[in-house]
């Protein structure tokens, strides 16, 4: 394989040996402090403490022109968007992150500094270090992140677990991502307050572990636009669902708060949307917004008594 | 981005919907039988019951036309190598491996199918079910394997601990998969002896837990050839060596046994090495080969009494 070069991908001048990029990189996704016992880069494996509870992990992979547009958006915010990802897969099982590891391919002579201070920006806001990683050269610029979390007293919450009755709830209002992505191709400046929405999504770990503590009988992230996660968590749980309210964003449309993932809010189903809210409220968390019900008929998905049609995005494989 | 197709990575017809593609491979790469409080694929995240003792976590990426031949060798050993790749790093801690998590890209059209039958083979014989992953289109083939794994007593191993005086021994004769590529090159079978052992390397995690538990002082695996590795190690722990035999495999060269990696033999010092055969016999195992010494100067690194020099295969980036 010859790699050509991507001119709307940030060059360095000359290609360097893997263990020297390394030793830079660690430099910059490294924690300046590591607990005692653990060992993080720089072995062939990194080692943690242990767990306490149940062990929650996923991975997640982002691709330079698919998951980011190179020529709107700086390389970091591929970086700081898939750690973002995989964490907020994490607050929808209502987990804590303990540590993410990342696999990297690009082209020689990419900027990977620059990609690897937007993975190091998204662990410390989400306090989820960057303990390892890999790297190898190929045509795409594409960045594999893995996390690992914890659920201390168990019970991490499935999507599955809906019942009919079940109050349907969301930890915010939908289609801020997909509004601050519009607003970037018509124009709009990198510091853009929706702009900085899409390229600085926020995992709601903090809301995850709260739902997690009020007992929901399901949760999930909605990564893919409610459009698409709403049906799936439905399918897992083998229920249907009336949709009374969809709170769209400020500045977004209702077609983006449908259809635009990237959000990363949490959709709930709980029996007790009270104890959740208090909940919430105890720990400072913005109140979460009902948005329907969970009905026993799977074949019934409404959204003021019309049909609520499955859309969203999805890859073509 | 408009993936061109790539006339050397196996086709189907038509692209898929992820949701429909993400099914079929789960029936792929999913255990026939899941422990009870575990959830695997279909979740935001994988729920795994309590780890014992020390985590550890690594993580392998692997690019078809850069890690493999796509002429040369069937899509599926692309995926049986990034599994086994990762399962090794496990191993050379001295962990058990507890799950494993596969994010892909690929471009539309490849046979996923195929790719993930390598990895479930992988996932199979090394004991590690893999829990979840994620896919992408792209213009390459890449997969990203991470792995988790427990160190119940604790005391991962680290590359780190050699001591001056302690023994080197590695746990069999080295070049076997180098030494197969280039069978291969020549036109061998894809079932020749050395080509199995290039297409389907076998982690040593039996040998790399029977070695904490003799409490060997440092170990890795021989991932990028004795050359570079032996370095690493020697760099790692601020110490010198002198290597006074190095085995080579049947049919392999010494420059094989020597600068090529993917063997994935580990790599172990001990102050103790009639202890560690000891325990390597007692549970079955091959007895490890003394390849030499470790000295207290960093700059003594020498065969025979000669410079040996680092060499072995590292990336541009």
């Amino acid at each position: 394989m010859s790699p050509s070069v991507d001119p709307t991908i940030p060059q360095r001048d000359n290609p360097r040996r893997e263990d020297d990029v390394i030793e830079r990189i660690a430099t910059i996704v490294g924690q300046a402090k590591i607990p005692k016992g653990e060992r993080h880069i720089g072995d062939d494996a990194a080692v943690l403490a242990p767990f306490v509870g149940q062990a929650v992990i996923s991975t997640d992979v982002a691709v330079l022109g698919v998951h980011l547009d190179a020529e709107l958006f700086p390389l970091e915010d591929l970086g700081f968007r898939a750690v973002a990802a995989a964490v907020s897969d994490l607050a929808a099982m209502g987990a804590r992150a303990r540590a993410a590891v990342v696999a990297v391919t690009a082209p020689v002579g990419t900027d990977l500094e620059e990609l690897h201070r937007g993975m190091a920006d998204a662990s410390i806001i989400t306090n989820c270090p960057i303990v390892g990683g890999d790297l190898s050269r190929g045509r795409d610029v594409t960045v594999a992140v893995t996390v690992v979390g914890e659920c201390p007293g168990g019970g991490a919450v499935l999507r599955s677990g809906a019942m009919p009755g079940d109050e349907l709830l969301v930890t915010g209002p939908l289609g801020r991502s997909a509004a601050g992505l519009r607003r970037r191709r018509d124009g709009a400046p990198l510091g853009d307050e929706l702009v900085v929405a899409h390229r600085r999504p926020w995992p709601r770990q903090s809301e995850g572990q709260a739902a997690r503590g009020a007992g929901v009988h399901a949760m999930m992230d909605l990564s893919d636009g409610l459009g698409l996660d709403l049906h799936r968590l439905a399918d897992a749980s083998g229920v249907g669902f009336e949709l009374v309210d969809l709170p769209v964003a400020a500045g977004a449309t209702l077609e983006e708060a449908t259809s635009g993932g990237e959000d990363y809010e949490l959709l709930m189903a709980t029996d007790d949307p009270a104890r959740l809210r208090m909940i919430f409220l105890d720990r400072g968390l913005r109140a979460p917004l009902t948005i329907g019900v969970v009905v026993a008929d799977p074949s019934t998905r409404t959204w003021c008594g019309e049909p609520f049609e499955r859309r969203g995005y999805q890859h073509l494989l």
